[in-house]
């Protein structure tokens, strides 16, 4: 912010800290230091605007509490943590009600963004927008012209879209593992091929700062010229925002099937002890030399990280459609995915691409019914299949292409089997069905619960005392 | 109860509903009515047993508000319903400090259990079990004359097991649906073939319940002779315990992907209406005639319907286990199994396999350990992964037999692609990762965090400012 010209008053609990900071840091700029909240709320012109950068949970509470008696109606506190949607959308409410403003911002970018501009994603008290929108769209990272950042919407928006944010990410940095691991252990590629074969990616549909990255750690050599990665513990840390994502694609009911299979591949990641045990005791198929085309392989698999990509997203966007509903939040689609364009981790030009399929269709239902991402799904679709098909074969686990596949053929399947579940629950709980559109008749009638004796036992149990 | 000789006093607040009872369904027997809390309580013998059977949620508090006051010390009131188990461990502790005991009990087998013996899963404060016991076990399922029924554990563990038994249920009439699917829309295969194979299946590893009600279904013909089935909507209900059961392995950070498969599938299946405009939009493979040996494509699907299984199992138990450790209960595997093999919807001669594993081996620490599962999933292997790749090449969804094939494939791999993720979390976070056995070295030691400069920039910024 101090770059783009505003002034900042920076404070911390522990004052030595901001001593270090204005010594070292922030030498010869403009940024003033704050050794208390009274000298801090003093430094600011009114309306105040607060962005607080602490732990999310309790301690962003505890520093709203000191910091509200301090403050005068109408001023501003912007968290800017990772904090939980819930938690944004009760404090927005809880600080209208005493005259305030509230503005909950997802901040992605890591350490490059912190520094070179990030993706802003604010939501909150409307009212704070117009007093806010210069500091946090010059600040942010810009994407030919354009600013990664716009107002999300209300409560908890802002969080929210920051949660599915990072949920996609669980998502595609999963893509990437499950590539790295079938190049790796199915075509039996070294790591500076494969850092090879992603920066030739990183020049097409997959240019993303995620495939650089992956480049470039994959080249990345030990002293002892052994590639780094190769050295490192493969027991991924998680039970943050991507399990949050999960946990509200179930509450939504929406199916998020790639963010859910990319946490729980965390999770069997992080039971390796008893994954050794396993890997002595359960044999997988003979392992059969590759009798394709290698080349061909790799294009296919490109094919499959890009189509299990659209799908991700297709099921992030169906998740902030529905969750947009239910809350009564105006998302606005194009805005969200010109925020995540540049700034963040999952920056990317397919993002672009979905930022443009949105600017075309506003009220687009799903990515893959945009003309661009139809056609792509449909051109990837033969090499996509390919590739899972031969992981299968191999016996090298693909949980996210899997389940991307899957939801690519359910999503596309006019019927889907749920009839015989709904059958199955109607027979064993009394549950009731409806009838399918076209099959009407006297006793199955359109828009009734229907129940059938299908044992001729059966009594008078309603649904309502179903038990499972 | 009634039926086993225990008196059983029956209350209702709607009590014309007492009255419809005891001149109806109790006609004949030794039920007594009660037509207030004040009857009911009088004409128990203490300390009373009062089993609630209403709608989980507020319902149970407010009749439990309502009993407290007309009960002694030692009184027991026992939850018969679908309560989520936080209310349960919630409830225990709540009624424990007033003096009374509390027991959560999982009931399960839907109408035929009800009337003729569920499968009884009781929790909660341990010193009421000898007080129901003798009730309990003789009300429940017997299979070889063994109760389905035995204490489960502490406060919230009875509905905890039975939330698992639910979400595996989940699971199961999925691996069906998906199977019924393949046959129908794949091989072509009519309703009455399929009522035939699994009829077949019913006489084998998989004889089941759920089978065989399936089989039943697949038979059931409409007046026009039509299947029934092929008249019903594919639209599944859910939100319930299945949903809790994913969640519940999200928040323990166990990969329990089959459940969290099976949920996601039934909201696939709600958007029905969305589904139908992609049926149009996106085409699927050009489908090919099958040219393999049909009878040999069946036998396949027997085998990857069972190992899926076996897989689903292990993954519930797995979730059980590190719930178990968690919250300090000490649960009885052998137990649960034997709970869950009669009575109940998932009820099997598997789950008598499951048993016998437990009791060859009360600390088995995975099912695809014990000899008899071990030997079945390698059996089973060949033919689960030919019908994987076969439905990825016919764009037939398999969403749970996929995900429980690439479960397997990476429960038994020593090496996950999961160090990839851990790099890309330090490159772009500093988030630091672990050195893999074996790999130490002066730079790379073990246990300790480390964090590699992976750019030559990155500054000072510690982990815990990490922002994904």
């Amino acid at each position: 912010m101090n770059d783009k010209g505003f002034t900042v008053v920076a404070y911390n609990r522990t004052t030595s800290k901001v001593d270090s900071f204005l010594a070292n840091e922030a030498k010869g700029t403009n940024v003033q230091g704050a050794h208390s909240i009274d000298e801090l709320v003093s430094k600011l012109k009114t309306p105040r605007k607060i962005i607080l950068l602490v732990k999310a949970g309790a301690a962003v509470d505890a520093f709203i509490d000191q910091l509200v008696p301090k403050l005068e109606s109408g001023d501003i506190i912007i968290d800017g943590g990772n904090s939980h949607y819930p938690d944004s959308i009760r404090r927005t409410k809880e600080l209208e009600a005493k005259g305030l403003l509230f503005v909950g911002s997802g901040v992605s970018g890591g350490e490059e963004g912190a520094r070179y501009g990030p993706s802003l994603m604010p939501g909150g008290s409307p009212a704070a927008w117009p007093h806010i929108k210069e500091i946090f769209q010059k600040t942010a990272a810009q994407v030919n012209g354009e600013p990664c950042c716009d107002w999300v919407g209300e409560t908890g928006a802002g969080h929210y879209v920051k949660m599915v944010h990072n949920g996609i990410e669980y998502g595609d940095m999963q893509l990437i593992a499950e590539a790295y691991d079938i190049l790796k252990r199915g075509l039996g590629v070294s790591e500076d091929e494969i850092a090879d074969i992603f920066n030739k990616w990183n020049k097409g549909v997959l240019d993303s700062f995620l495939i650089d990255i992956t480049a470039n750690i994959l080249k990345f050599k030990d002293d002892d010229s052994e590639p780094m990665v190769s050295k490192i513990l493969d027991q991924a840390g998680q039970k943050g925002t991507g399990k949050w994502t999960a946990v509200a694609a179930l509450d939504a009911g929406m199916p998020v099937t790639l963010i859910g299979e990319a946490v729980f591949a965390r999770c069997l990641s992080a039971i390796k002890s008893e994954r050794v045990r396993a890997s002595k005791l359960i044999a997988g198929p003979q392992k059969e030399a590759f009798k394709g085309d290698k080349q061909q392989f790799i294009d296919d698999l490109e094919q499959a990280l890009y189509a299990s990509k659209i799908i991700s997203y297709t099921q992030g966007f169906m998740l902030m459609r529905e969750t947009a509903k239910e809350m009564g939040w105006n998302l606005n689609y194009a805005g969200i995915a010109q925020m995540w364009r540049g700034g963040c981790i999952i920056k990317s030009v397919f993002l672009g691409d979905i930022t443009a399929a949105y600017h075309k269709n506003l009220e687009l239902e799903s990515l893959l019914f945009d003309d661009f991402f139809n056609k792509a799904v449909h051109k990837a679709q033969p090499g996509w299949r390919r590739v899972v098909a031969q992981g299968v074969i191999w016996g090298i686990p693909l949980p996210a292409f899997s389940t991307a596949l899957a939801f690519f053929d359910g999503y596309r399947s006019e019927i889907v089997p749920a009839n015989l579940l709904q059958a199955q629950r109607d027979y064993f709980g009394a549950h009731t069905f409806r009838v399918l559109p076209g099959k009407e008749n006297a006793k199955l009638k359109a828009g009734e619960d229907i129940h059938i004796n299908w044992t001729g036992r059966g009594g008078n149990v309603s649904a309502s005392t179903y038990l499972a």
